[in-house]
This record gives C-alpha cells, sequence and structure tokens, in this order.
C-alpha cells in the first residue's frame, strides 16, 4: 500500500513516527517554504524536523534541532556580532546545513540534497521536498514601526507570532513546479493523508505550488485530513494567530472548512478530528478520536482510523 | 616608525608577536595561496593563524586552529561520508570561515573580510592579504599512481608533503593585483622584515604577485630576512622537503640565496641567521645570533637585531 503524508515540521514528523509503522510504503510531501538563509548556510527547518526526528537524531524535549546538541559555532558568531542570534544554529545542525547548501551551490536539487542526506538519516520515509524552486513565506505584520513584510521565521521566531499578521504571501509559490516525484507520489497513492501541521503556513504552501492542489482533487487517492486541534485549541506553537489572520474559527470545524471538501472547492474526502471537538463539512466524512500523539503506537492507531475513514486497509 | 613584515602562518605569527611588543606601526603582509576551500567555507590558513595568535585565540600547543576547540561540525561531516576527513575544521575555526564565505559571497574583497574578522581579534597589527585575488599552490609531485598536481594543502597536511614534489606552481599569481594597501604600505616603510616562515610556499608566493617583489626593490626601506633555519634545519614542518625540490640546500646560506640580494636580482639588505649557521651572500649584510623565539621579549629581541641591521633604531 501507498500512502502519501503532506507534511510540515514537528507535528508532522510525530504522526510520521506512527505512520511508519504501518505497513505501507510512505512518502512525505514535506513544506519548505519555511527554508531559509543565514550565515550562508541554506537551512530547511521542516524536512530536518522530520529527518531529524525519523533518523532518531532529534532532541525530542526541545522540540527542534539534534539531540545533544552544542552551540559553539554560534556562540562564535555572535562574538562577531553577526546578525540573526535569533535563529538557533547548532553545531550538528550546521553540518547538516554545510552539506545541503554546498550540493545546492554544486546545482543540484533540494530534493537530491535530500535524499542525500537520508542516506545517512534512513527515516523509512521517503521525504520530498514539496518543490525544488525556492518558495518563501512572508508576513505582512503590524510592527511597532509600521507595517511591513518580513519573513515567516522572523516573524514566528524572533517576534514570537506577536505583531499581528495581516497576510501570508508564499513568495515564488505561484512559479514554482512541484519537487520531482511529487505529483507521481500523489497519483500512484492508495491514500493522502494530511498530518496535525499548521494548516495557514505549513499545509498551504504545499498546497499553493501549482498542480499539487489539482492532483489531489483530480487523483484516485482519498484525502484524509488529521486535525491539529485537540479540544478547541492547537496543540502547538502560535498556529491560532495564522488562523485567526485568515478569519478561520480555531476550531476542528473551521480548519476543516479551510481544507474544504473534494466534492466543493477543496481536498478533503475526510477530517479526523478529536474527541473533544465537533465539525460538520458537508461532502466531508468526519470521525472523532484522541489526537495526543503520545507515542508512536497511540499515532500508528490515529493513522489507521485515518485510513479507515478513507476505506482503505492497512 | 613603519615596519612592514612579510607573513606566513605559524613562524610568522610568532614572530609577530615580538615584532608587536616595538614602538612601531606594524603592517603584516599576508601569504594567501595556502587557502582552500572546504565544504564550500573559504579558508585561509596563514591569515587565520597569524589573527588567533595575535588575538589570543590560537591552540598555542597544537600549533594552528583555535584553543579549546571542538569538532562537532566536522565528526557530523564525516557521518555524512563528506570528503576532506584529512583538513580538520574545528566548531570556532568554523564560525570565521562562515563570516568570511558569507562578506567574499557578497562581494567583499579578502582584504574588507581580513579588516571585518579583525575587529573582533584586534591584533595589534594591520594584516593585510598579499592579494585579494585569487592564488592558490599547486604542487606537481610523484604519487604512487603517477605524477599530478594537487592543491597544497593536499600534499602538505594530507600526504605530509611525502610524495616528492617536482614543482611549486602559484596559480593565478601571474593575473593577480596585490592588496589594497600593500604597495603602499612598503612604499612608506622603514623596514621590511622576512618572517622566518617558508621561503619556497609562504614567502615565494608573495614575492610572486606582480608590483611586490618590484616595490621592494625599488622602495626607499631596507629588507632584512630572519632565517628560518637553526643549526641547519629547518624549525618547523616540512621546509626542506620544498627547498629541495628547487635544489636550494637546507641552510641558512641556501635560503639567503634563493630571497638573493637586492644590489643583484634579489630582494634583501639584510639577512639575520641563528648562531649555529653561518652564510655569505655578496651585498648583503648578515649577522648571526640565536633565533629560537621562546616568547615574545625573546623575539623581540631577535626583531630589533634585524631593524639593527637595517640601521634603523626601534
Amino acid at each position: 500500500m501507498r500512502i502519501v503524508v503532506l507534511a510540515g515540521g514537528v507535528g508532522a514528523a510525530r504522526f510520521l513516527l506512527g505512520v511508519r509503522r504501518l505497513d505501507a510504503e510512505v512518502t512525505a510531501i514535506v513544506n519548505t517554504a519555511d527554508d531559509l538563509t543565514l550565515h550562508g548556510l541554506r537551512i530547511c527547518p521542516d524536512l530536518d524536523s522530520v529527518m531529524y526526528t525519523l533518523g532518531g537524531g532529534a532532541d525530542a524535549e526541545r522540540g527542534w534541532g539534534r539531540a545533544e546538541e552544542s552551540w559553539t559555532v554560534s556562540r562564535e558568531l555572535a562574538a562577531h556580532d553577526a546578525e540573526a542570534p535569533w535563529f538557533s544554529l547548532g553545531d550538528k545542525d550546521i553540518a547538516t546545513h554545510l552539506m545541503r547548501t554546498r550540493m545546492l551551490d554544486a546545482g543540484y536539487g533540494l530534493s537530491d540534497v535530500t535524499a542525500a542526506l537520508c542516506r545517512r538519516w534512513e527515516p523509512g520515509v521517503r521525504l520530498l521536498p514539496m518543490s525544488d524552486d525556492r518558495v518563501e513565506t512572508h508576513v505582512v505584520a503590524d510592527f511597532d514601526d509600521g507595517q511591513r513584510a518580513v519573513h515567516f521565521q522572523e516573524w514566528w521566531v524572533r517576534h514570537r507570532a506577536e505583531p499581528e499578521a495581516r497576510r501570508f504571501v508564499f513568495t515564488g509559490a505561484a512559479d514554482a513546479k512541484p519537487g520531482p516525484g511529487v505529483l507521481e507520489a500523489i497519483g500512484s497513492a492508495d491514500a493522502v493523508l494530511i498530518a496535525p501541521s499548521n494548516p495557514v503556513v505549513s499545509v498551504a504552501p504545499i498546497l499553493a505550488v501549482p498542480g499539487i492542489r489539482e492532483a489531489l482533487r483530480e487523483g484516485p487517492a482519498p484525502v484524509v485530513g488529521v486535525s491539529p486541534i485537540i479540544g478547541g485549541a492547537v496543540v502547538r506553537g502560535m498556529a491560532d494567530r495564522c488562523l485567526s489572520t485568515l478569519d478561520v474559527e480555531v476550531s476542528a470545524a473551521g480548519v476543516g472548512g479551510l481544507y474544504g471538501a473534494r466534492s466543493e472547492e477543496g481536498v478533503l474526502d475526510g477530517w479526523l478530528i478529536d474527541e473533544g471537538d465537533s465539525a460538520e463539512i458537508p461532502g466531508v466524512t468526519v470521525r472523532s478520536r484522541p489526537l495526543w500523539m503520545t507515542d508512536p503506537e497511540a499515532t500508528e492507531a490515529m493513522a489507521r482510523e485515518a485510513l479507515d475513514i478513507a476505506e482503505v486497509a492497512a
């Protein structure tokens, strides 16, 4: 069986730890619109979160970056007053970025680079960047000194998503092509799952790459989303700040409505929500159950339920 | 008083610790032909050795790199089987290379980059790259599988200078221009000293940049060399392997003859050699004394003696 998962960062990584336990060939199509360049290094936070987590190298407590990390390079850069001390780069992490940057500079695509990095990490899941082209989420937000656009990471990490966001712009998305293998994976999937990632800045950029949304809508595989809302609140981070910008209610119904029914203009056939939530979306099979990803076993059960909604046996 | 020092790496760094104690404005013109690019990082071993040593950040025992260094990034790169594990890059050191590479990529010249790095290190000496243009020492050597040319660092560090060298080629030197300030520094110097660096691969590349040799020969300042030979042997490394390639005797007389008298086709007015050596070079004032650079005080005395040969009072 072939399963495709649309994935953001940390939440998707945990979800994939469960999906990977299924007897299936799993392909994750990963958001790259959070990617940024710092100190000349190309950094792909979502790809790395997924790769490190599935490869057993992630720091589970911190939620991002490598386990048993050190910060020598960053301290040295700060001693030079280099910019962007707000984005922490660990020493182990920097090795990844060095390899990536060097391969990109040599002309390889991000998907080739990701495959090369995965030869070491052996994530047990095929990781495909949503696109090899550069797509960047910019946030138009109200800062103290006025309204301006910044890179998503600057708003999210540096300013902790506090300045009110007015708009999210997926710069470059309109001209981006789906990454190598992305459309083929969707076209040959038995089921497509949407991980419980941030719908506005993790999943939406994937859907904004021309061709991906169409492939999901027109493909043979049922599409089932897993809600990132538990008991009416976002589980992680500041995703509620993103939803409110779009005037979308922070609820399972709100996020489900944002994705929309495939029978209408959306992508969903099914929508798995937390037992404490409710949603009714015409044309979408909604089912509820506990959605806490406490361990890979519990997460596997969640994934099985999602496949059950898709009427696919795992 | 203004003193210019032609400098290689570690030996020159130690020499400058002594010169810096003089009541003088010191400018070091540093060899950049050892520079290399690894993992996409631009590395300038001689500039860094001088900068770290004078800035109090060098590892005195190891002889290169930073004190209290760690090797996390390199270990990670090796876990990916990245190439060139023969050249060790410490974590602190990598921060330097990241800043340098980024500034070079942004279009700054190596002299600007060096000045920026020195704002942190405050070496107390003005450091000028011999050229902002790319000059690289390549070594034509007899390897087990035949004769081929490799980057100097590959021959020196990876192969420990064991394959017999047939020729040293300063690739790019013929088209290189002296770095900003280099000719001005020589032209306005009261004395020029040649540090006890490797004459073949540290000093010769500086002299190979068109304009520098001429500025020394035609300038007003006396030029005094400090011999890198002590008691008939090279003090450090494998410099004897380089001299034998040029059929130059490993002796104070041999190296002095290589530099040559300014009154002939060379650059020297004076030649300071170790008390255990002897040399006679027509047209050059030769004087001998102990040349062990045991501490900055001893080295200062050496530098004073060199200035005395130049008939300049420090």
